[in-house]
């Protein structure tokens, strides 16, 4: 039996890899990176991840994507899967019992929790940044609760001790945008996902601290608009520096609360 | 000719309307809120926004959704809309002549800019919040250009005074679920599409500053886990101080940046 050039998206190890193969390519013959997603509109995955490099790359099983109903572990004749909430006020809240059955279901097959974290997408979360999305990258996988209507029963949360993750401060009719959005920033930075490994380097967020410089192309001249002077120098040098001083006017002007944490971290 | 009883999805106000039927419903004889949505993969919409609350909305004519192709607009066999940078480095930048040929006809049949945004989805712009939402809702639609690759030339987003916002402090492959997102906080905003109008009440930041309470539903125990007394204790005083204290303590917590804010403006 021999050894695929390419290993991504097996999810076992073949029982002919020797020890030597697998001290060769570590990172290639585990199992491709997964997202589990508890949903009641499993229809929408995998929506906007089905385009461009993330869909070439689940195409290709550089990442797999499981979207389960929650529906499924409803009761009733209505598959019921939420109630009104304890002490009164709007909407539903998804019920404890169904939700941990979900969540046991999607347990199988996963890696220990510190190879899989398993989160819930609300407002109510620490804000997901760059920096959650290269931990999650180094995962194993990732499963994700999508909530809907105002909430799920605390005691699931706690129970199962969930992370609470909020896209950011604004209000979704539900969690599957903000998975789609978390998973499509976690895919990009598995190995080989993105055609150019350059293209991570020197983009916004990448050093966590700066927006990325103005970028122009050809035509040079567009409406009576040219191009700055030293983009056409060919002085590397120079060029450089002028990106890195545009960055920076950039992200003082755009986000000082950016440019703070910058002082504070060289000082 | 009769005035249909919901006037929603109408692009045009009927010439059949007196004075004072537009007193009567303003808020309902405006067009349908639209977004325009400039692509490289429009088959990525509407993708979750077909769904749940946000799709039945669109199914209902409450707001209308355009997403173009900026392939159309690319020059030549393969109809080319990027070229490399300026001054070097890794990446393709959209040209300036072809978005700016995508935006040209995106315009027709938009509002004047003070009741139409137009704006760039990029890691650099300013964070996306719920205020933004609501502003946006108060729009007649909206145009948001996708980014892909490395960026837009600069030239573009000056000459067309776009507006540009973040998602957050990620970086996504492409501006598609950035704009998703976007759009899903604005539309549940608008008239008549949430179910239960009271439910964008006590959600997290419908006042800016706190996040929302724990919830509990049936069953009354699940695996050994109880319900708070005081929310069965039938208080509505109570109930509401209590959820307070926990909102409160729960913003402290975990989003000191947010409480501050609070703090400040009642200082």
């Amino acid at each position: 039996m021999s050894i695929p050039s390419r290993s991504h998206g097996r999810k076992t190890i073949s029982a002919s890899l020797t020890p030597s193969d697998l001290m060769a390519e570590p990172t290639r013959l585990k199992g491709a990176w997964a997202a589990k997603i508890i949903t009641l509109f499993p229809e929408a995955f995998p929506g906007v991840l089905g385009a461009s490099l993330t869909g070439k790359a689940l195409q290709e099983g550089k990442w797999t994507l499981d979207a389960i109903d929650l529906r499924i572990f409803g009761e009733g004749k209505h598959r019921n899967v939420d109630d009104t909430p304890y002490g009164g006020g709007a909407g539903m809240v998804l019920r404890a019992d169904i939700v941990g059955k979900a969540l046991d279901f999607a347990k199988r097959g996963t890696s220990e929790r510190a190879k899989w974290p398993v989160v819930y997408l609300s407002p109510r979360g620490k804000p997901f940044t760059q920096a959650k999305a290269a931990e999650w990258a180094e995962a194993d996988g990732i499963t994700m609760l999508c909530g809907r209507f105002e909430g799920v029963d605390q005691r699931v949360l706690d129970h199962y001790e969930i992370d609470e993750v909020s896209l950011g401060d604004f209000v979704l009719t539900g969690g599957e945008i903000a998975a789609q959005a978390m998973i499509d920033a976690t895919v990009r930075l598995l190995p080989d996902v993105l055609g150019n490994a350059d293209s991570t380097e020197d983009e916004s967020f990448s050093d966590g601290i700066t927006l990325e410089h103005p970028q122009y192309t050809r035509p040079a001249e567009w409406r009576g608009l040219g191009v700055p002077d030293i983009l056409t120098s060919g002085d590397h040098g120079k060029v450089d520096a002028w990106r890195r001083e545009q960055s920076e006017a950039l992200t003082k002007a755009r986000r000082p609360d950016l440019w703070a944490k910058r002082e504070e971290g060289e000082g």
